[in-house]
């Protein structure tokens, strides 16, 4: 069986959705990161990463959630989260993804995560301030060029949706302004109401 | 025929490899950093983020190394550079690229693009300073945790090769000491000598 290790109101979700969507048998264990157990010698020895998320499988441990994603994707083909077969279409959908785990969680990361860039109060005091700009500069991006309509792909629903909507909760949390960028919020509150979705957002909660 | 844009000195260069390898038609623009080229109006109408690599295929254009890696290794399946048919293999492989884009990348992009996430010089003089410390901690991880040997997903030569070849050419500028990554120094200097490998670098000089 399948075991997700995730933390609330982490990009795990992304992940957690994709298994539960995909009818995948699989369990979760919740990382408390109030008391920093994904520093923990038992977890560091699963993911030396110290983050979440991390799925174990019967032919080792997987982390990164882009990595994981199109695990499940590829792991459950019938589920039709990704267009397998079609090696564009599958570029422009790992291209999305990319974005999001090296620019738009990146940007997000320098308000709670500063220390990782630099030691100085100040200097991380700095990051913060930028982050509505930096953040809100991706969300613009993805807004007027990226989110096609109705889902991110286009007419058929993906992983790419998870992990917008993922990282699409941390918007207010970031300072932006939601109604900037009005092709997102409608995609956040679709999603919302999905059932899946709102199964695997309870059961974070 | 395929197009790649690129400037010599960046992650372009991995998707450039692959394309070398998998024996694919294409040719090259280089975009001319020194002049802000990859912000020209020009550019931007081809890829609205003002990066590089962009691949220009007969369907669109695509962006983001491990989106481009997968499509040529999916576009060329001959060349055997990825593990296509084994979801946990790829998973593993696709995991190896995301850390590179995602936290490599960003660490060392805190030398000399610091104006992404702070406007005070202060501030991007103080991430500068610790770039040794987390560029090193990345490279740290892969030393011990991730690069089996003899290649980086262990006896399969794969696109993971490239991409860590492209960020390891960074090290040394990041203020990193090679001698304390002996698999990693042992790594590009095989990596170094591969025909391929050389043409490509001698290309972009």
């Amino acid at each position: 069986m399948l075991k997700l290790y995730y933390a609330p109101n982490t990009c795990a979700l992304a992940s957690h959705i994709a298994l539960e969507q995909a009818g995948a048998d699989y369990e979760t264990v919740r990382i408390d990161f109030a008391r920093t157990e994904q520093r923990s010698p038992d977890y560091l020895r699963l993911n030396p990463k110290g983050r979440v998320p991390a799925l174990v499988t019967d032919r080792g441990i997987l982390t990164e959630t882009p990595a994981i994603l199109m695990f499940v994707c590829q792991s459950f083909p019938q589920s039709g989260l990704a267009p397998l077969d079609d090696p564009f279409a599958l570029a422009e959908l790992n291209a999305f993804n990319s974005y999001l785990c090296s620019t738009v969680h990146v940007a997000h990361a320098h308000r709670m995560r500063g220390y990782r860039w630099a030691d100085e109060p100040e200097a991380i005091a700095a990051m913060q301030k930028k982050v509505p700009q930096s953040v809100g500069d991706c969300f613009f991006l993805i807004e007027n060029e990226m989110l096609r309509g109705p889902w991110v792909m286009g007419e058929r629903y993906s992983v790419a949706d998870m992990y917008l909507f993922t990282l699409a909760q941390w918007m207010e949390g970031d300072g932006l302004d939601a109604s900037r960028f009005p092709k997102v919020t409608d995609h956040r509150r679709r999603m919302s109401s999905d059932p899946v979705v709102a199964s695997v957002v309870a059961a974070e909660a």
